[in-house]
């Protein structure tokens, strides 16, 4: 099986700070996210200071477009992002205007999704989602389980590349063992340690423990 | 009736741009919305600057926000806005939590909502939503309707204050006459134009003629 992906999404309130921890953990990773914390905050420069500094790494822009989908894509394109988010509410029209112009449209999943939309979705030719426990969910208690983990399989068992991302933590890898995660997104949990790259380095030996 | 607000929807992709249209038409609008490109593009700055110049009027920041709601919604108000949309596929916890920073959190219809989705925003505090017609829906052919109109007026009666978005022009503003709409909200219609000031003042001069 393929190792996983590993994704440090950076979503820092300032681009300094950003830039500190991609200069330290950035080169561990294999795909820097500009989180969209930080693009709301920093703008598109967020974007192409991040494609600087690693021009051999794959870079996500999690604008969570909902819509504009051509002009959201072409900027984050022209910053030099290979991956893009929309929010799983966006119309179809807004993803394939969003596919148009960046091959790597990513749909995160909300609560707005349905397995005959996924399969829409797939049709269109979006070929990556991400599965989220939100943020604020987790601190209202939620924690990943087997329901996560059969949602995770059903979108790789209709053939979409599957990213997972929200709390996710050294301890939370194991719990995906035996499944063809394509990419594990890590915040707080490499960002927010006294050590990123050390943190960074962690996941990836975890990773590879397991896949 | 009371006067629906006009508001006017900055989604150029430099601050450069938006602010020459926001220092021509601002003045006769009544909210100021920094959208969700140019936020995207030039950041927190496109806030504060927008803010700096119409000191008494509304600001709207359009983040649609998604997840980390307390700290978009922190971000956005730092700035100086006083309105932050959230998006309907948001988790509750979301919007509680964006609603715990800033009151006038406003919920942007997309895909995700339904009529008992629309009671529970109401019961945590959620005051306004923004009813939507997709720009790219759209140019993909679709058209304001009655159909639409009896969602706005089913918002209204649920308590909502109710703003109208997407492709709105002068000649749209006559089918909502009779509906108590808060705000309309228009882009290229306004942005778009050589005289983006005379624009504004048509639209205003519209909307006084029907409420």
């Amino acid at each position: 099986m393929t190792k996983p992906n590993l994704q440090i999404a950076l979503d820092q309130n300032t681009l300094a700070e950003a830039a500190r921890i991609a200069h330290l953990a950035g080169p561990v990773v294999d795909i820097v996210e500009v989180g969209t914390i930080l693009e709301l905050q920093a703008g598109q420069q967020s974007i192409s200071v991040l494609r600087s500094m690693f021009p051999d790494k794959i870079i996500a822009s999690d604008t969570k477009c909902a819509d504009a989908g051509s002009t959201v894509a072409k900027n984050s394109k022209d910053a030099g992002a290979d991956l893009m988010t929309v929010i799983d509410s966006a119309t179809i029209p807004t993803m394939k205007s969003a596919l148009s112009v960046l091959d790597g449209i990513q749909v995160e999943l909300y609560s707005a999704w349905n397995w005959e939309l996924a399969k829409e979705w797939k049709k269109i030719g979006i070929k990556q989602v991400i599965y989220h426990q939100s943020r604020d969910a987790l601190l209202a208690g939620e924690v990943w389980g087997k329901k996560d983990l059969d949602i995770v399989r059903g979108f790789i068992d209709l053939g979409f590349k599957v990213s997972v991302t929200g709390g996710l933590n050294i301890d939370t890898i194991k719990l995906f063992e035996g499944v063809p995660v394509y990419t594990f997104i890590a915040g707080r949990a490499i960002t927010g340690q006294s050590d990123p790259k050390a943190a960074a380095e962690a996941f990836q030996s975890e990773i590879k423990k397991y896949w």
